[in-house]
């Protein structure tokens, strides 16, 4: 299968188990039923869901036994995009192209709506059909989410990047802040693969896991540069909001053009990484290729 | 043991719990540290863990295999607690008769030390030393602690809460909000204690589901009337600010006298319940009695 194919069945799957995981939900709190639909289901790259998917294609983890794991890590970067947005926070007006939830629906709707989102993922993790082979590693997928969304994962990492706003932080401060931010949830996608997998070798598996940490950082390189070069009506939302919120960012540290090479770096890595798996990486050298050169 | 001292065993179990799983966090992002600890231990009654520990006691559960159960369900509610509190939700400025965490921190760390308070909950539950015979229980609990925060719980009787404010609902709308609101995590308590029982009948289980759900319901009740009636120093948040908002209440619905004589009937029915179950239920007699004259 090659890539662009791959990308639309992940991404078909993902939404499919999202909607029925939203329908299924009675209606009793109506308007927060839609707030929740409509964070989840408006658009999205799915790009942490094909993560999963690849590489658990790659260590011949059936498709179905990954459903749970990729709708569960989008709930939580969903109610991570809607808190994010809110007023207190970033105050964004629009994502993914629509606005955000806190102004198609309101600001206490929305609070709600990340809420029951961070909890849909872990009930969904609870409750997906699993391989009754693999019922005992559904509490190491819980393990995996809650280190990678609370405060030692995109939690901390939020945190860590509101108190960098208006300072000036080493590069080294900025990498620790969006290896939480983003990166623990992109490494979290893998590490749940490798949980479903048998018989991986240590060697591997920390080979894969070094691959999600540098495409982790690559995808915040490319989303800092993308805020500068990028284009509004491509990405979604505006450019130049980081600037305009005297973010620390990766341009702003080391200049656009070293940043640009900086990614051209962790792009050589995260291939060399996939290069020592003793696994067909095809689909997730073009995962990685995906996300150096992609323009939203 | 009398209820004094148990429920001061209870507390010291459960504050002890909380520390250290808060002392454990690294302090990469200190500010939302202080926040999670601030929300987390600066006082409440833990009615919860009392009933954690009374139910589990009552059923044979070593109280360290409780430990988990009931700080995971204090970091629910404190969660629960300052993301209600927000200037977009209630806008309380008092709470345990301190300021909230919005007005002691910020709004964006307030949101945030919520959101990592909800994970942390998970995180206690997948890894708090937990009897080894045991182990395939933890992922029964995380889905009784999902089931009881997300849509179809305390998130979606929020919603409800909000949508029902300045409108007229019924009685029955009233408790189906509640139950959800309120009940849904204080069953939780009871549903913990007993996924970690052994040998527990069928008919047991009911009576003590249907204790929970109206020990749940007389929670509220008492709470709508110390609303009305209750002292703002004893309380720790100003009286009377259910009606300063126009929220739907028993006393607004049916006037305070009704309420109370509601109350009444909610205390007979939850001793009725104890009473069928062949076991001492002396201690939750007591947590009966304290939830239904307790004056804050």
């Amino acid at each position: 299968m090659n890539l662009t194919a791959f990308q639309q069945t992940s991404r078909d799957r993902v939404n499919s188990t999202l909607k029925q995981n939203i329908n299924a939900l009675p209606e009793h709190a109506q308007r927060l039923k839609q707030a929740m639909e409509y964070a989840l289901l408006i658009g999205g790259k799915r790009m942490r869901p094909f993560l999963i998917y690849a590489t658990g294609e790659m260590l011949s983890v059936q498709q179905k036994d990954l459903d749970g794991p990729a709708a569960a890590i989008e709930a939580i970067h969903a109610y991570s995009l809607i808190h994010d947005d809110l007023p207190a926070m970033d105050d964004d007006d629009l994502r993914r192209g629509h606005p955000t939830c806190h102004i198609q629906f309101d600001e206490a709707t929305a609070i709600l709506a990340g809420d029951a989102l961070q909890t849909l993922a872990f009930e969904i993790l609870c409750e997906y059909p699993l391989s009754s082979e693999l019922a005992l590693k559904r509490i190491e997928l819980v393990k995996i989410v809650s280190h990678a969304a609370g405060y030692k994962g995109m939690c901390g990492g939020q945190a860590m990047d509101l108190a960098a706003t208006d300072q000036h932080i080493s590069q080294q401060q900025l990498e620790e802040l969006h290896g939480k931010k983003t990166g623990a949830l992109l490494s979290a996608c893998v590490e749940m693969a490798i949980a479903l997998a048998t018989d991986i070798s240590p060697q591997s598996k920390q080979h894969l896991l070094d691959f999600a940490k540098t495409i982790g950082l690559a995808f915040q390189v490319q989303d800092d540069i993308l805020d500068v070069v990028g284009d509004s009506a491509v990405l979604g939302k505006p450019q130049g909001s980081d600037q305009q919120q005297n973010k620390s960012t990766y341009p702003a540290m080391l200049g656009l053009k070293q940043a640009q090479a900086y990614l051209d770096d962790l792009h050589q890595q995260a291939l060399q990484a996939l290069h020592a798996l003793p696994y067909n990486t095809q689909m997730l050298v073009s995962f990685t290729d995906l996300v150096i050169h992609r323009s939203y």
